[in-house]
């Protein structure tokens, strides 16, 4: 007689119905140290992967931490001695063990292992990192196919992702709809800064492209998009199109400087979360979604990301750093006028190295002055002199200044930028027109000539951001891999 | 005697502590049109802003649509005749007046207009969108900066928000990592079709960074990055980085392919969704994940955008669309391997224009046939020949397949495409020396000779997922600002 099929093995062939060629195997139980660490997992056999990040290998028992990126957090396993014989810092395991509750304190559970299986081995010798060891910053960076699994970079990277839900669950929430602004833009009117180029790598693919054009007629065009294209500098010209459709839209991707900046706070390729709003009265309907957008997405990483921030705040942020995030989540965030900036820094100018007069833009010195002369707490600075923002910026009642504002934080400086935009037609045409970019720019001016709305955004650097929270000296550790100039590695 | 403080303003003036330049105006009460018909919303006095639907002028009485694109529906806006005197078709509004339930059958609310305020006149003579019309989509590309107003376009881009959001959450409660993977790289390793080159713009800056570059000694190199740069085909092997620390990551941006495809199908710069996962032990380790994605997503969008997504059934798609995808919900994807896809097809030659046998790459042809053959659901085809999977895909046990798996969907073909990667050393540093890319692939074979975990991962072109969902013909109306061959718009 058969053995009487289980009833899952049951269920299982159930699923398949009609013509199949493959049955799945049953879904294997593995579970997530973090989750295992949190208590969300019920104390039984289990099956844990991850990477060494211990060996204590003692007389009759041998203690093993194992990490696999989840959480900051390291699983103890104990194990046999002899079970831990060929495992290295470094290196992958496997290991099927009880769930018990741990003796130890400050630690919730442990795993008592019952099999450890040596997956994938590490030399300790070559391999460029040591355990219980603090690496510097700036030796991480030369191993970025490695530096993900230090714990100093991986609480970085939680960070990130958090952030980056953070924002997207802030923006969504307020009504703003997410959109995919153009990477390739044939838009170059901008002018904010250098920009890269974008060509096909494989000259004659030209040729198979004049080609095909040959049937259509005119087959004379050199570019690839029969105009230079750019990488963008920033998606607030076609977020405009967006909000001219949508009241409230924010983009969230990279965006890209061609410049000779090696500082720590620059890179060739960065993100930024640009979000443009119509129905906009004054600089006031930005100043708060920026306060909001801030305060929102940093309760978020306080809330959400307890044990990463608190590694940041002991090995890496300036002491005290946890307290000033506190008292800058609990303070309206203060605005002075670029004007009264001014006034404030000339009444100053012997601490100053740069002297500023009223048409000067704000250097990096000017604006960490500021800050602290404001408590060292974030600080709007409003209206900008005209000649200092882009043409699309909107003209106050003045005739001097413009529209704008600029988020100064400690240490980083500017944060976010943004303007209310000319939403007048004739207003604007002129200024196009003095451009000489009127034939460029015809789409723009339709978005005024056709029930134009009031509106207007801003632009926050999201590694910039990142600096800021966590303390960092250098941008380079905010992203997985870096771009700047003279290095692309990887 | 001065008037009493009201409560409110002292509570506003008490928000600023210290030294405090602007006192804010309060909120203003402004809400969206999604909210209103939702019944989010208090019955009572309102501002509402947004676009001009319909405009119907009676003797008594005007009735006005209205939209701000945050949802499908128009809100009714009842109006006295001469307060809509010069509003037309496609102008901005702002109407304030008393929120009402509507008399009407099939309407929630209606706004009784207390004030209008025409903010943005449109000409109708002018304007390239007429009231009550169904523009062809190809109509619509023509005005990449006008389209999103269309009720098409819209609904579309709000597919598109709730979609990128779905796929977010989906892969963070499976405790996947987000990772932002780079747009510029010096990998050219994939050989995965035709790259773009980056470049500074302005070949000056090459100077400067030379000039600068002196006092460090080597100033030769003629590149920014110092080696030639491209912007990325795939995540893929940076994803393979991180998994190496994360175990589950995912990254949803952008990648570009350098091709002269003009076909309904291919887009220069399109989204991918990638996903990385350690602890694999055959391709159903992927297939599940894949096909709980596009499950996943499909039920969040059919559930949160039902009055969207029925624009697209009703106007867009095939008929029985709406069928099809709930048909495609309750049935489990079916799977064949690579060697029975060949024998089905060569069984069925006569029906097919391209003749195949084993080792023939499927072409668009044949995966449409297999997918009608097998009741026009998602089909998985597995083990594909070797020689067509490029180097990093595992070698399976017969020596002449590797671990690689396709989705194929109706109409648009290949979906996702993923492979189990070769995480044996030796292995996989032998095939790499046979591409002479040793120096190239250091880094790539580091993570296999420390630590290394077995795992894999897929890629989802986003836009041919939306394609798909929707029942589009044509990519360029998944996208805001489509780039392809000859075509870079705004």
């Amino acid at each position: 007689m058969a053995a009487p099929m289980s009833c899952c093995r049951r269920a299982l062939l159930q699923r398949f119905r009609g013509q199949s060629y493959c049955i799945r195997p049953p879904v294997r139980l593995s579970s997530s140290i973090s989750k295992i660490l949190n208590g969300d997992v019920e104390k039984t056999e289990l099956s844990v992967t991850g990477w060494v990040k211990s060996v204590r290998d003692q007389k009759e028992v041998a203690f093993l931490h194992m990490n696999d990126g989840s959480c900051n957090e390291h699983l103890q396993v104990v194990a046999r001695p002899e079970m831990v014989e060929n495992v290295t810092y470094g290196s992958y395991v496997k290991v099927k063990g009880q769930l018990v509750d741990s003796p130890k304190d400050g630690q919730t559970f442990e795993l008592l292992a019952e099999d450890l299986k040596l997956i994938g081995s590490c030399d300790p010798d070559v391999y460029p990192f040591k355990p219980r060891t603090h690496h510097p910053l700036v030796y991480g960076r030369e191993y970025p196919h490695l530096r993900p699994r230090t714990n100093i970079f991986g609480a970085a990277m939680r960070i990130r992702n958090a952030a980056t839900m953070a924002l997207h669950s802030f923006f969504q929430q307020e009504g703003y709809l997410h959109v995919h602004t153009p990477v390739i833009t044939t838009n170059d009117c901008e002018g904010a800064g250098e920009v890269f180029r974008v060509e096909p790598h494989r000259k004659e693919i030209m040729e198979d492209i004049k080609k095909e054009d040959e049937k259509e007629g005119d087959s004379s065009n050199p570019h690839f998009f029969s105009a230079p294209a750019f990488l963008t500098v920033s998606g607030q010209l076609h977020l405009e199109v967006l909000t001219g459709a949508f009241s409230k839209v924010y983009t969230f991707g990279p965006t890209f400087r061609a410049e000779n900046s090696r500082d720590r706070l620059h890179l060739a390729e960065f993100y930024m979360v640009e979000a443009e709003l119509t129905d906009t009265h004054s600089l006031h309907d930005l100043t708060e979604v920026i306060e909001k957008t801030v305060k929102h997405t940093t309760e978020a990483l306080l809330t959400n990301c307890q044990s990463d921030m608190k590694t940041y705040f002991k090995h890496v942020a300036p002491s005290e750093h946890h307290t000033h995030l506190k008292e800058m989540l609990s303070n309206d965030f203060k605005s002075i006028t670029y004007t009264e900036a001014i006034e404030i820094l000339i009444k100053h100018n012997e601490e100053l190295t740069f002297k500023l007069q009223w048409g000067d833009d704000l250097k990096k010195e000017h604006e960490k002055f500021l800050v602290s002369h404001f408590g060292s707490l974030p600080l709007f600075v409003t209206d900008f002199p005209l000649e200092l923002k882009p043409f699309y910026a909107r003209s106050n009642e003045d005739g001097k200044t413009a529209a704008a504002v600029d988020l100064l934080v400690p240490d980083v400086g500017e944060l976010f930028g943004g303007t209310i935009r000319e939403e007048r037609y004739d207003i604007l045409r002129e200024k196009i027109n003095k451009l000489g970019l009127e034939a460029d720019l015809m789409w723009y001016l339709d978005l005024r000539r056709f029930g134009s709305a009031p509106h207007g955004g801003f632009g926050m650097g999201f590694e910039r951001y990142l600096q800021y929270v966590l303390g960092l000296q250098n941008i380079r550790d905010t992203i997985p891999f870096p771009r700047t100039v003279r290095s692309c590695r990887l």
